[in-house]
């Protein structure tokens, strides 16, 4: 060993800008895991991030499975399993799928992800090239901005409105950019908590026919509904031409990492290569248990408890925003999911006014990193999800003393 | 409802070619893969994938883990965690990793990835761009040829001998291709089984550090080793130069799909961004079952069995094929890991071989789909590590008829 300890290697060396791809070394750190930072500082509460509410984890549930799941499947959980997945779990999610508004729906049609981000990549990876637009709306969710930038893929936005994307100039913009596919999150959308309009998803699948375009449908709240009716399901509506994003990060838990595609076979077939090359395939363990969680008949009344308790938060959080926001300050009212949107008066900037909330010990994420034009400086996205409705008073009446130094 | 039932719109779309970027488009399926479906059939002795023994996996040891992990953090390993992996099994693996030969190795150092095969996807999105040269041996990891074929790579490839990658013309190609990064799998190489020699790590070190030029050692295997001693491990001789990718596949269980990186700060940096951008982070329950096994002292004890069954089934093998092979076929005796590599008479096509080996119901991987030039069609890789000794035996006298009959 001595040879090695009297190395005659130099053993420092730095990578600079150089050696690195560009389009991997110029990808921004999400400013929602820097703004973690600040908001997990001891008595913050947060309505920044976009977690679930920990405590409804179903951890006894979850702890039978493991152990049922270890003892009767235990040498093929742990070892590699197919590129698509688990074929019982892709069944039983092709099941779920087309009750939910997706007829005709087979396993066929799914491939199993490392949560729904991997099934943004994915689309990212199979269908952009560098300078391809992305047709979205505006704002949109940050991680398919994240996932689509490193395909270089340059933005045409829509705005949105309380019934979703807008569609007046939609035909045009298609006609312009020549985009790669429509992205969008038809249902409590991420950061705006809107939902797409029947009348506008006829019209979106139309054009989609009309000009060949797919349609990529990030679904991952369609089943956390507190209000009002489901619209029609875009992949019902429009069919091969969409492809639906779906997870159990928001219905389950996000920590097992286990999302979904429902794709056309052809398209599949190009996720299960990319699939294989990325990763081999998703953790195995974790795709039995939520398949033993399903089957179990679990899911279903646990999704029902989600809807009351997110319910209730959702409502606190608009009933004290009504007391103690300014009349200036205007706001969505979500039906569904994660996330609510707050639009502040024209010449507030909300990542100033972080930094001020942070001191009164509450915290958002800035509407900016929402916009593919990175503008909408006067906007902000609170989260409804992970706080209790006592805390979740606290911090929109802390909010609210921010707002009124405004 | 019925409106949806009346739907407007045509439901029928196919997606040609012209959709997809190429290079996702044209990404090959596995040719391991698609002989799965061969080997799997009933009474077929299976030498073609790279699975541990099924029998092996800690299932008690894991039962009792995820429980306690459920129990005592279930709120946390279920809820999402941060891009670069939980802090504490960071930890672990860099204390293993500093101990086998990486001195000065911290948590900063490490990023967790789902398995290696998506550390080969990182290192590819990180340093590639269409049209650089890979340097790897000849014949050289499926997987990494599969991983950076998306990112467009070519190859520069260097022959092997017993001693591994040989080093002769090493400089000479470097110059000629200006490579991105060699790539190397030092120990019980796959899928050769050899590994490198002391001498040629200095001078591979050497060379990386002339010319400025990144080494991927991509190490599986490097706790498998059955006879001989260990060499200097690549990254302690090469310090910051080095980036090593590790794994849990081969010693706990692949299915778990927890794996991990070990890089300077500053390449760590852009895996933490590409890893963010592409699923977020690893499954978080994994990492802490991987973690608390670690922490209980049951890993290196499960490593110890593992050398031990092993070795037998490589000796198992070494020796049947001493008595059933012809005096024409050559092949390899690794000191460890799971492969060797089987070298036919120069006219000799393996590919052709295979369905006379699966008529005898005995499978294996033509080692072809092994070469980046896709040639070397007379010889084939065996793995010694899924079936029983008996197994093996029955298997390897089946190979010798066949082989008998060319």
């Amino acid at each position: 060993m001595d040879k090695i300890e009297t190395s005659r290697m130099p053993r420092k060396f730095t990578f600079d800008k150089s050696y690195f791809s560009p389009a991997a070394y110029e990808l921004e750190s999400s400013v929602i895991r820097d703004i973690l930072k600040y908001s997990s500082q001891p008595g913050v509460i947060s309505f920044a991030g976009g977690l679930p509410a920990p405590e409804s984890f179903p951890i006894e549930e979850l702890k039978v499975i493991a152990d049922r799941v270890l003892l009767q499947y235990g040498t093929r959980a742990l070892q590699y399993g197919l590129s698509r997945g688990y074929g019982p779990l892709r069944e039983a999610i092709a099941e779920r799928v087309s009750v939910r508004g997706g007829e005709g729906i087979t396993a066929d049609n799914i491939i199993i992800t490392g949560g729904s981000q991997q099934g943004l990549d994915m689309v990212g990876r199979a269908f952009l090239e560098p300078g391809r637009y992305v047709l979205c709306s505006r704002p949109t969710y940050l991680g398919a901005l994240q996932a689509f930038n490193y395909y270089r893929a340059k933005y045409a936005p829509v705005e949105i409105d309380d019934e979703g994307m807008k569609v007046d100039d939609l035909e045009d913009k298609i006609k312009k950019y020549h985009p790669a596919f429509i992205y969008v999150v038809p249902n409590f959308q991420n950061p705006a908590g809107v939902t797409l309009s029947e009348e506008r998803r006829y019209h979106l699948v139309d054009l989609a026919y009309k000009y060949k375009l797919p349609i990529i449908d990030d679904n991952p709240y369609g089943e956390l509904r507190y209000t009002g009716t489901d619209r029609p399901s875009l992949k019902r509506l429009g069919g091969d031409i969409v492809i639906q994003l779906g997870t159990f990060s928001k219905i389950i838990s996000p920590g097992l990492r286990i999302g979904w595609t429902v794709a056309a076979a052809e398209v599949s077939d190009v996720f299960e290569r990319v699939k294989q090359s990325t990763d081999l395939h998703t953790n195995q363990f974790a795709q039995y248990m939520v398949h033993e969680y399903i089957i179990s008949g679990a899911l279903e009344p646990h999704i029902a408890r989600l809807v009351v308790k997110y319910r209730e938060r959702k409502d606190a959080m608009l009933m004290t925003m009504a007391e103690f926001f300014p009349d200036t300050v205007r706001w969505t009212k979500p039906e569904g999911g994660l996330f609510l949107w707050v639009v502040l008066p024209e010449h507030i900037k909300s990542s100033e006014l972080f930094f001020k909330a942070i001191e009164e010990k509450v915290a958002f994420v800035p509407g900016k990193s929402f916009d593919p034009l990175g503008k909408m400086e006067n906007t902000m996205r609170l989260n409804f999800s992970n706080a209790s409705c006592d805390m979740i008073c606290e911090g929109i009446k802390r909010l609210g003393r921010v707002f009124a130094e405004m």
